[in-house]
């Protein structure tokens, strides 16, 4: 199937393009990838006629097109979970609302709340998610079923590491084909891993050639308890342990020193940075100003939706724009167009599919929205980057494809049926609730 | 015209009714007024048969049915500057870019600009908006006009004080028998009014027995220069002129010590938080919850359009619970029931207009919205606080009444025609702009 994609202001996130951050032009899509990107309309007629009849026209006259977003953190399937606990502490949280009701969460329950968060994901314009969960099968047959991209995590832990090595073999052996899922390691936290444990964790990264994505340096307890633990801090005991020998996503990376932001750089760490979860649950502002500036890749995340509680990356982008302008106490901080990088191109490199993702280029795969600006909370039009950073909202989404088949038309989903999704998800938590 | 609103979930925002915060219910409006709030079919029925046949009929199946939003603070005019300037230092945001094009602003450009800004926030459940602005005429035009409420107040500063007092005793009166419109008194900021202007604001207001909307500690600076000029803090000045004798309505609120918060606790004076204006101008964070504990009334305002860049009150809500669960560390400061307090019945007490707006109860305006939570992101349904503070969208209100009318349906205005409101903004802000 072919695509073009034509009068729609192209936004490429294309470092390579200069200063030129957007235009009007095309999008020509073979398979799964961009042909090519042009202001030219002679290339485009040309691969029109090439590809007639099999060449699917997408007027997007009034839409902005632009790479999908990349959201670097998440744990999708709790969606599930959404609003059974807000506003108390956090070990509260954790310990009197999720975990109980985790526990009695299986595949299925797993299967079908990964859905209504791909669902809403989708819809929103997010074409890759990062995850981390157990029952990492059941998500990642989610991911591929709806036609989303993700990178899928385990959730190795202490309590559950029982044929945890063998299973996980055979489901990163399940995937290897999958146009649409990758799996890399996924060892929880240093605080619910032991020491052995999380080598086994970065052994099996070693072994099958994966990433690791881990949460790190989230809150100051965790920060205070490694100091007394280990007399480092979370960051330089993962470094000395030799996770970061593996192709590393750090997610959260609130509380840093600058010893701790410069051992990320000189081990090319990408941090997926939470803006709404870490205010939600109290967790701290990251230093994301000072870790750009020394060079980390900073991806977003949206973490999952009890602690959100949404899975929305516009408002995701815009949090985390103006939470480091007010921190930092600098309106200049973190400008629009950085927050869209970090939403785009960050996250695909944190991921190691840069230049593949987050971009519109000729080669990289089709993951590409259509956003309907003809909007009056968008209007008038005067700064393109400012709009989508600071005023677009999920619900201007009209069309998402991801690796050139469209999966949203019209702001409906198509390989999904919401409401059946949504039924489905009530289902599970009453029964999850009554128990 | 009487409506009789069927089957919603009613949110009725009425501390009477202790802790059943919403159900299954009814809501009767005769005129401009509730008649009536019930779980009781039979008192429903007996409505209808009463004003048959002019009773219109809403089912509100899967919709919550709340009152109107109250944005206690923008400059609705401004919708037309929105991206014009972004992610620079405040100084040259208005010095350079914002002051030069208002400067460059008449009558025509503050009506059609206000219209843009009552668009959008009609079509995302904002009611009532209070205003500042010159040419205070058109703000109210534009407001009723289209249907909205408004709190409407000129904007007087030293440089244009000429011709003021008569101009604006004119304006006053003009619209003394408005259903909709009321006026205000609106003294800048103490930065931007000598003693003795601010002094005949103070007396017009008493005059005209009208309350006061004022800019108050916004910023540093503005700390910084009273203290520098005054001996004392921007609050303590203000009380030593007397504004306080006039109800008055403080924007901002952000550099406050615990003397300025007893200061506006003593005397009754009401905030209007503007938490993502705060942030992205990087002016700070409100001691909101504070404020809040020292018994002042916080309301919740977005700001004008180009220092937001948008005029949501459910990212304000959604923004005003999140930044101060992390600025004070504390994951159960302003919890999510709090947030919709200070976007309804707090916003009321602000402008004076408690048991009258922001509430669905007997005898108060009948100014409600109808939310439709059949959306992926609202699922699955368990907690409806939540979900209205942490997870709505402005794009989930689907009807939107105000006095009685219906302004908004299915998502779709009708007192304006959306695509022409949007095109005259862009002809003058290209005008604006190009000379």
């Amino acid at each position: 199937m072919n695509i073009l994609i034509s009068n729609g202001i192209i936004l490429p996130m294309d470092v390579s393009l200069g200063n030129e951050l957007y235009f009007k032009g095309y999008v020509g899509i073979e398979g799964e990838r961009i042909a090519f990107v042009s202001k030219d309309r002679a290339v485009a007629e040309d691969f029109y006629a090439r590809h007639t009849p099999d060449c699917m026209l997408i007027d997007a006259s009034d839409n902005v097109v632009m790479p999908g977003l990349i959201n670097t953190h998440t744990h999708v399937a709790m969606a599930l979970l959404r609003g059974i606990s807000d506003d108390v502490p956090l070990m509260e949280w954790l310990e009197q609302h999720i975990w109980p009701i985790e526990a009695r969460m299986g595949y299925q329950e797993v299967f079908d709340g990964a859905r209504l968060g791909i669902l809403e994901m989708l819809m929103g314009g997010t074409t890759t998610f990062v995850d981390m969960y157990p029952y990492e099968e059941a998500v990642a047959q989610a991911a591929e079923s709806a036609g989303i991209r993700a990178l899928v995590t385990p959730c190795p832990m202490d309590f559950r590491m029982e044929h945890f090595e063998n299973d996980w073999r055979q489901v990163q052996k399940r995937f290897s084909d999958s146009r649409l899922v990758t799996m890399w390691m996924g060892p929880h936290a240093i605080y619910t891993l032991s020491e052995k444990n999380l080598q086994r964790s970065i052994s099996l990264s070693r072994e099958l050639g994966t990433g690791s994505h881990v949460h790190l340096a989230e809150t100051q307890s965790e920060q205070d308890n490694c100091m007394a633990q280990h007399g480092m801090s979370p960051t330089e005991y993962l470094e000395k342990q030799g996770l970061f020998s593996t192709k590393t996503l750090a997610a959260h990376c609130v509380v840093m020193s600058d010893h701790d932001i410069e051992i990320l750089a000189r081990n090319g760490v990408s941090v997926a940075h939470n803006p709404q979860s870490n205010m939600k649950l109290a967790s701290g502002i990251a230093p994301v100003r000072k870790m750009l500036d020394a060079g980390v890749n900073v991806s977003i995340g949206t973490d999952g939706a009890s602690s959100n509680n949404d899975l929305d990356m516009w408002e995701e982008m815009r949090t985390a724009s103006l939470l480091q302008k007010v921190s930092t106490m600098d309106p200049c901080a973190t400008p629009a167009y950085t927050a869209l990088q970090m939403a785009t191109v960050n996250g695909a490199k944190a991921i190691g599919r840069e230049g593949e993702l987050g971009v519109l280029q000729a080669g990289a795969f089709a993951d590409i929205l259509l956003v309907d600006i003809e909007k009056p909370h968008l209007y008038p039009h005067t700064n393109l980057i400012s709009e989508l950073v600071y005023s677009t909202h999920a619900s201007d989404v009209d069309t998402v494809i991801v690796n050139g088949k469209i999966v949203v038309e019209n702001r409906r989903c198509l390989t999904m049926n919401a409401q059946e999704v949504c039924q489905t998800a009530q289902k599970h938590i009453d029964a999850l609730l009554s128990k």
